[in-house]
């Protein structure tokens, strides 16, 4: 603690190791208003995996006119200096942005579904019942290219246009992704209003349908409860966790998502508990300085600001 | 959720009702560095009674010199409106402090001692085997005088000086505020280090000298943990929760405690678990809204943030 960790006490029933699913490369830097120097982003995504993180999610191969934050994404990808220990998945919104994906390199991708119908209006511009007709061509060519998939499911505890979500709602989207060939999925609390039992009622009801181990989490800190809802996730068996340094990102398309989950804050919680992670806190705290210095604002993550 | 409030969803085993200890108007504005009107604390706490807390802990019998911020604390006294339904403690160091605190009114007092040695020295001006000496007599007084005795234990789960602290220190210590009278206990993570195994530790082990419907907990958000310590201490039985109005507050003798849990973050999380505490989320965060208009920043509450 003295050193800038906590002292470790495990809580019985954890797992004993957790893999943080890093997003601040993408989900952080797609929200920011200004441009971002490619140079930039491929230098965090190389400190982000050189601090040992298992996965860093690179970018996102959307229409550049839809993301102009995310155009550089081909040049992203051929920046940045891969490590074997570390999985950089991308975004691809249909098989057109999976084409440039393959080329650019990628070996690992996702597709980003909705369980509301309001959202995947406004985010994919397709009704709910048509995201899967999208998908389905897209996760069977990307499986066809030895390629991993992952399945994002937004708006999954509450919608700022439709209110409350159905459990079920976000059941069948879980269920469907991983029928047409999704291997992992991600619950989005893209607007941060979940709370510990509502995270732990969807996580018991969900694993009816798929596995657990299967599914991570991603959760937002717009109402202050990201992480005790991670920690109510790990109680439940989840052992995905989504997170971004330094705290960065949102939603560009829902104005009340505010801020993900700071991976500093969540591998302070995860080494006091005793779960294995493998990164390195003071690296990633530099990282996360580095990078608020560029951006010229101070980073959300409370540990971030306790050991700078 | 549409309306400002999350989905209720609650958690087997965790209480029906808490009772939030609300420590704003005392450990709020005692850190800050400007002064603050004694109307402004007159308006904030019957602000803070009428949002429904059930404990608005007041001010601070400290001396006017240590803490000229609370110099006012009889004006204070003198000049709230008193709910029936809501108690005001105030802080005592000593009896000199307890006799100005009875004289102003006070019917509920509170005692602030260490866990740690370092910190009695720097905090208190005395030895940690000296602190019970000074408080015994305090207590009995308070005790004679009819008024109810908290006992605050500070650096409970990590010290800025002495790093480690043994959960055998803070069992005595709690051990020692109960014999010389306190009849509830407040356990304190001064300087936010601490994370859910922890805690549970602790309140494991407290539990068989101290029953936990005496026991507090207080917890700072300094390394961004303090909700979920406070879930896992609702998941071990406790039933009192301090935290501040609008996250204020911090301590001004250890440079790195800055920040409390934030009342209105706190309350989002009990709402959604379904469980009771009485207060009024939207007159709560009117309230930190005005203040921080007063203080001219803003708040760090991020549901403050989010619904201001």
């Amino acid at each position: 603690m003295i050193a800038g960790l906590p002292e470790v006490v495990a809580k019985p029933g954890l797992p004993p190791e957790v893999t943080i699913w890093e997003v601040g490369a993408r989900d952080g830097l797609q929200n920011e208003p200004g441009t971002i120097a490619t140079d930039t982003k491929i230098e965090l995504i190389n400190r982000l995996a050189a601090a040992g993180l298992p996965v860093v999610e690179a970018t996102s191969f959307v229409r550049p006119d839809w993301v102009p934050q995310l155009a550089d994404a081909a040049e992203v990808m051929a920046g940045i200096t891969r490590s074997s220990l570390t999985r950089y998945p991308v975004l691809v919104p249909n098989t057109h942005g999976l084409e440039r994906a393959l080329q650019a390199g990628a070996s690992d991708v996702a597709v980003f579904a909705s369980a509301t119908q309001t959202f995947a209006r406004k985010n994919l511009n397709c009704d709910l019942g048509q995201q899967m007709e999208r998908f389905e061509p897209t996760v069977a060519a990307a499986r066809a290219a030895g390629a991993r998939v992952r399945g994002y499911v937004s708006m999954c505890f509450g919608d700022p246009w439709e209110g409350q979500v159905a459990v079920g709602d976000v059941i069948s989207v879980c269920e469907e992704l991983t029928a047409v060939g999704c291997e992992e999925l991600s619950l989005g609390d893209t607007i941060g209003v979940a709370t510990p039992g509502q995270v732990q009622r969807l996580l018991a009801d969900l694993s009816g349908s798929v596995p657990l181990e299967a599914v991570g989490v991603h959760f937002h800190n717009t109402y202050g409860q990201a992480l005790s809802n991670t920690y109510a996730s790990l109680e439940a068996g989840v052992r995905t966790i989504d997170a971004s340094a330094g705290g960065l990102g949102g939603c560009p398309y829902a104005k009340s998502a505010t801020g993900n989950l700071a991976t500093e804050d969540l591998v302070w919680m995860l080494t006091g508990l005793g779960v294995r992670t493998g990164v390195d806190l003071e690296q990633l705290v530099a990282t996360s300085v580095w990078l608020a210095g560029i951006l010229d604002r101070p980073s959300p993550s409370a540990v971030v600001r306790a050991l700078s």
